[in-house]
């Protein structure tokens, strides 16, 4: 029997698609992608964002084919081939196209270094603290457990709203702090609908940020159907996903 | 009762006691640390090379002054105060260095995109595969899992060593790979001792590799007594160490 997770929606929906229709064309840079991958939309609002040209290749994770994994044999998205040269990891990719792309404005780091440092220090919280909890409730059985594992979400969140600055988290500019954790923001119609989430009951500057976030244009051209998030959702939501990170999540172990 | 880790030895020994006492004067920037810990060890090894003036502080992480938690909440070493502000986080750290301080050589990170992002991706495999490897090891009690633990741990090291292209791992430079590593190749003496570990057991490459980083010389500036070591390591050995990355392992979560 075929694991869940290979009953994959094949392509885009939504807004996504003509995104995925204007990359067609090769280019230097190949964006190796899933449409429904929070850590690929990370990387693929950093490149709609400065106006990178990439071409934009789907991969079904659970279908690899070989010139992919040939060139990237952890085989994760997203991941880009530069040059023949594959790169991987959602965090590295944005940092990457911000150091190879400097004449792409805008830039997604700020100038300063201490406040670089300070925007490093919460992109950091959010894969350490933020990530983890997140798939730990929508991963969570029974209601006891639930529960607990809303109460620590709830508490990460409200650790990173009171540092938001407003509307974005440094401010006035949309930075690497925000592409973080906004493509869970975009998901969190499935916690909501299943896990007693919600904005409000994290707090008032959580709600206005969240709200705030979700609509900046590359946001809004990287996202698929809300319905075809949910059917993915649904594997997690049964404790029955097999990606890497529904693995680790499982295992206590860190996400890949 | 006190937790066993607050029985630890109070400062710096070996040849790290010159380089403290070297920087007692204060300075635009304080750098707090734990003489004994191995995140503390990668921003310091960074401060040495770069010779970026500071004044280092001992905190004993289980006894905590008041200033240091006003101006670092979540209370981990290593830490900085940079103008009356706090960063930590010993990876962000080291690029606050690079980034606050450009006119101070050798960079730790080099200056082509893709091989910088290649350098990143390296640095967050010791991150998220050996640290935590290196740590479960450690904890492992009884043979059984002592065993799978070191598999674990070989395994990571053989990728990693795979990658070197020596004598450091991105070739001549020495870097911010090497500066995430070292910390506990300096420590390995304690695994080899208590847990079957060997230089030479996990390849050729890797012994290479290990001997030749540890004689770096801001890795030998800032390194302490072995059996100072071995005595913090005594309690991680019997599974009683209280840090919290100590705990955060214990419990399969995110080290913090």
């Amino acid at each position: 029997m075929p694991v869940p997770d290979e009953q994959l929606f094949p392509h885009a929906t939504g807004n996504a698609i003509s995104t995925v229709e204007a990359h067609k064309e090769p280019q230097e840079l190949i964006f190796y992608a899933g449409w429904f991958c929070p850590f690929v939309q990370r990387s693929w609002i950093v490149l709609e964002e400065k106006g990178i040209p990439y071409q934009y290749k789907e991969v079904n994770p659970y279908k690899k084919e070989k010139h992919f994994l040939d060139i990237n044999p952890k085989g994760l998205v997203p991941a880009v081939e530069y040059h023949g040269k594959a790169l991987y990891e959602s965090l590295v990719l944005c940092e990457f196209f911000e150091d190879a792309y400097p004449e792409h404005k805008p830039s997604i780091l700020p100038g300063d270094a201490y406040t670089k440092a300070h925007a490093r220090l919460w992109v950091d919280f959010v894969g350490k603290a933020f990530v983890p909890a997140y798939m730990r409730l929508i991963m969570a059985q029974g209601e006891e457990k639930q529960d607990e594992a809303r109460a620590e979400l709830y508490d990460a969140l409200r650790k990173f709203a009171a540092q938001v600055k407003g509307p974005y988290f440094l401010g006035e500019e949309f930075s690497l702090v925000d592409v973080a954790i906004v493509p869970w923001i975009t998901r969190d119609h499935v916690p909501a609908e299943h896990r007693g989430y919600s904005r409000e009951a994290v707090s008032d500057e959580w709600k206005r940020y969240a709200d705030h976030v979700e609509q900046r244009e590359s946001v809004l051209k990287t996202k698929s159907d809300k319905d075809k998030y949910a059917d993915i959702y649904g594997r997690y939501l049964r404790d029955e996903a097999q990606s890497e990170a529904a693995k680790a999540v499982r295992a206590g172990r860190v996400i890949p």
